[in-house]
């Protein structure tokens, strides 16, 4: 295969922007994209890209011959099914987070995976960010020595709508998810138990559907760290992301960032502008280098940077955490797993903030 | 009163300090000194500063008439003793921290204080940095909003001898117990609730003593708010503090502090030095004006900037902390404090670290 | 016009990188690339990004009458002549700077632009860094108030090759230049004389060739400011590029940029990596928005950002410099202008090291 | 001798300053202060730090048989007869900055202290701020290689009263002076030619003196290196300190200091408190170490940190400078010196600023 030949699911924010990445990826072709909203707006943005196909169904991309990959960016309740049969179809799959908001029906998924034997990516889009990937490469390197603390702070602008709320899935599944996975990412050890408080401080919306905005997680890691999350969904000052890792060799941290290094020195104090507002600022580049390393790996044949299992742990401390807030105890992955083989299926809930 | 006359108990690192900060303060005079271990170099010392007395005795200090306050710089397990007895002899008092390592016996001598009318200021010197208190005054002046999150973290260079943490009554009521007073401090409202995780991870000599290392704890206050600290016996990089308030209308933070402002950009990256070594090094300036503000208090009859109820509150955290480390759960500091009621009496623990 | 039809003459590294910055912009085109080097890797390089011609020779570009505007990023001595006959085929110009290495000759094509009635916007892509725009802007809202000082500071990673060198028109002409403008439009004032000392620091091939390699230029203003720049040929931790402002109101300063915010505490000290190596890395931002600024100026019949006058000031204030440099006296830019009526014509010099 | 018995000459900001740092030294001892102005509040001053003696006549300190070594911190035109009887009568000296206006008379004080044998040391106080010496410290490891450049930002929060400024000497001999000390001392090299370019940009009161109120002033170094030097009379911002060493292996900065690290990020943006405001607290640890070098110097029978030499240098390169800001070229500093043994005295102003 000279080039990638990729079809798109799902024609909103987080498709289009994978799409303009891929386009502009020398070994990667956009061939198809598909949306059940597809109308003249989305014809005509393809036409300007000379992205040949657009779609109403899914199916047309998935039974594609032609098509070597999907990218799913379509709403969450949708990942688990569509993941199902890109892999029957023999299609590589990136799919965005969360796999699903049922981590019984993300195992489900990546089995399906593992048994077509497709190669499959999750979004967790942070890795990928060059500050936190020197912070990890420092970390196995060894410049902090062996783990004792990890802190991650992760607080979004604005919180969503209240019809986002309702489907989010909470916090900790919808949000805390992706610094669950930094975590992980970070620390090189998999989250074995965690204890979340949770509070509404915000906007009392957040309680209505037994949702927080407002938390903090303890995380225990195997490796015997320990970790700290704190989230909210709203920082007046801009999207803040930040990670520390600290250990027997030190500290490595990776501050939160500024759109430019311009600093107003007058007589009233000193001033510089607010952090990027949103991930989509933040995240840019991150977002290039995401795409960018699934064509790498599958055109090389080489392993994901974002697996499945990475997936699946991440979703699993998450719940571990709603539980946690819940019964106000702290909680350990393995026991969470088990409690849920017998409880009733969740509600699945829509799309991803982020998204 | 023209200026205040002041007996120092306990010669040893601190007591010294406290005695050079006030031979420097223009309202303040250092009548006498007294410890068990006065000796010729003491005297010596002594002599070089024109202070007239140097005991063996507390005794001598607390029976002279001429003198108007008392600095407490003895080893822990005789605080509570000497502020009973210079309470009686109409003394005011100012106490190193923590005044006791049980919080039944810091009430025992807060009462004491109390009917006979003599101030108590309590030594939690961090109070005093000029950062914290920028901190603080911002937060007063409502630059965060309503408070939603507070972070401490605060890192020791080193651990103590083993000696020390034998006696130390632990992480929290030795180390984290500062941190706990800050946290209330900022966030201007009491503990109400704490969820100790605490790992040995530095030196194993500390889970001989059952003692941790390590600590996450989440806080939750009587205002709503949140917090969490996070602790260690050894940072490499130095003593590090820090603090940040998260609210409504933004963010407050004290980033730690470096010894000077020099940086050296090379090929190979980067560069500046470490932060300040420890405690007396990062706060020398705060505990010249943590004795300058009781002095102020005394001469003024205005309340002192920490009270023995603070010290009281700290030790209550740090104390549920320990046993919610212990018992693997969260644990309400009004429930602690009434099965403390019931449970035999704590060893109490030598002096502190930092003192 | 829906979309800019655009020609890039010159298909080095700078007219590929804008070639590529254009091929994204959704309303321009890029309907052809020259290169008298045109051989079977630029087509290739074409094709893969659609583009549907590749000549030899720039006069297929300029006599096509589709054709709307020209990129002109061929060696400095082409430039004139160049802008010259895209103006007599009235095309609308992006010339990359310098103009040429004698200001009579930018003069000369200046005219003939003005007599053709075209749009001629010259590559001094530092204007259109987020940080500098910033300053900028704080500047233009009298965030500084009246201005006192300005401070550039411009080092390169590392010297070009002696071949450059020896065609570059010295330090002041070739990288400062850069610098002269920057300050012109940070200061929104003329630069009317200069003082320039340089020396020979890094390398003796730049004494070979009569240039210097480090220098420091003070500049005085039409508004009476003062100005001063430093310049290097070699930073061995990177390029390093940073403006300050100072005023009645205060200052406002860009400080140098770094590739990630991590930042390690280890026992040796505090470390950081480098900044980016050298201009594409650091202006990468800035290329894609000056360009985004020459197609949006032309559609919609604007002035451009960066004008002729702009590029024939900075050079006027580069020729003076090294007079000044020569003649170890400060020097009028009138008068430097002045006396180059009767001088002899300077030798021209090739491309530019930064292009 | 086992203390240094030192007499403080002149009692304003600046000699109280010094002999409350010589009273906290172990191995210093303030025998007596004298100062024409010597009245009820300076006795009760002296006698609330029991400083045994206070005179109005210099006479009795320079007469008196047992102190070893003086403070010189009476005006500036005192400072050569101090110097000389001093050394007449064998005391060692340390003399505020400068010496004198005229490097005539500094250098006829200098010759006076070397005949007489005695150790004199000169009030350059910033020398001893922590970060310049850790600049210098890496400059002499070598971490910048051979030295290029070298920036110095001084800018002051507020200009001196009008009187002040009639009696200072000017811009360069009055303030830049101990940035061209600082210069020297950075660089380790005398500097041997400036250029200096000054305007009134503040207020005309300065145009009214032949003076001016802001400056650039480029620097050549006897090893070949560069420098500039920026100067303000009023930052509104507050004092502002900074220097720079560029070389062939890297930079070697020292950034400004703020009084605390506090930061706040809010909706509008992010703030921070203005730096100190002026010398006093920005140079208070400075001065302390200052006193404390020329006690152990003395002491020991060491050479002090702060030669004649190095004042005479400085001075010379001030003067050089007023005669390049005047005469609009470049001027060496043996052409300057030469010049002025032909000319006419200078008057001799008043005190300086900064004491």
């Amino acid at each position: 295969m000279t080039r990638l030949r990729i079809g798109i699911i799902g024609a909103g924010r987080i498709g289009r922007l994978h799409a303009d990445n891929l386009l502009l990826h020398p070994d990667a072709e956009v061939a198809a994209i598909a949306d059940p909203q597809a109308g003249p707006a989305l014809r005509e943005w393809a036409a300007a890209r000379s992205i040949p196909r657009v779609d109403a169904d899914a199916g047309s991309i998935l039974n594609d011959r032609l098509i070597d990959a999907v990218f799913i960016c379509s709403p969450t309740e949708t990942h688990v099914p569509l993941i199902v049969e890109a892999a029957r179809a023999g299609k590589h799959v990136f799919c965005e987070k969360p796999v699903s908001l049922d981590f019984r029906l993300t195992r489900f998924a990546l089995q399906a995976a593992e048994r077509a034997g497709i190669m499959l990516q999750v979004g967790f889009n942070r890795r990928f960010d060059r500050s936190f990937r020197r912070v990890k490469q420092w970390a196995e390197e060894g410049a902090a020595g062996e783990l004792h603390l990890l802190r991650v702070t992760s607080r979004d602008p604005e919180p969503p709508p209240e019809a986002y709320i309702a489907m989010s899935g909470g916090l900790f599944l919808d949000m805390a998810i992706h610094d669950f996975d930094m975590a992980r990412y970070l620390c090189g050890s998999d989250i074995v138990e965690v204890y979340a408080r949770g509070v509404v401080r915000i906007d009392p919306v957040f309680a209505r559907y037994g949702d927080v905005d407002t938390a903090v997680t303890t995380l225990v890691f195997a490796n015997g760290a320990l970790g700290v999350i704190d989230n909210s969904r709203k920082a007046v000052y801009g999207y803040d992301q930040r990670v520390e890792l600290f250990g027997s060799g030190g500290s490595i941290a990776a501050d939160n960032e500024y759109a430019t290094t311009a600093m107003l020195h007058a007589a009233d104090g000193v001033h510089r502008d607010k952090p990027p507002h949103f991930f989509l600022e933040r995240y840019s580049a991150a977002y290039r280098e995401e795409s960018a390393s699934f064509v790498r790996s599958v055109m090389r044949g080489e392993p994901v940077a974002v697996t499945g299992r990475d997936a699946l742990q991440a979703e699993l401390a998450a719940w571990a955490a709603r539980q946690s807030s819940v019964a106000g105890r702290p909680v350990r992955l393995a026991e969470s797993e088990a409690e849920a083989a017998e409880a009733a299926e969740p509600t699945i809930g829509g799309g991803s903030h982020e998204n």
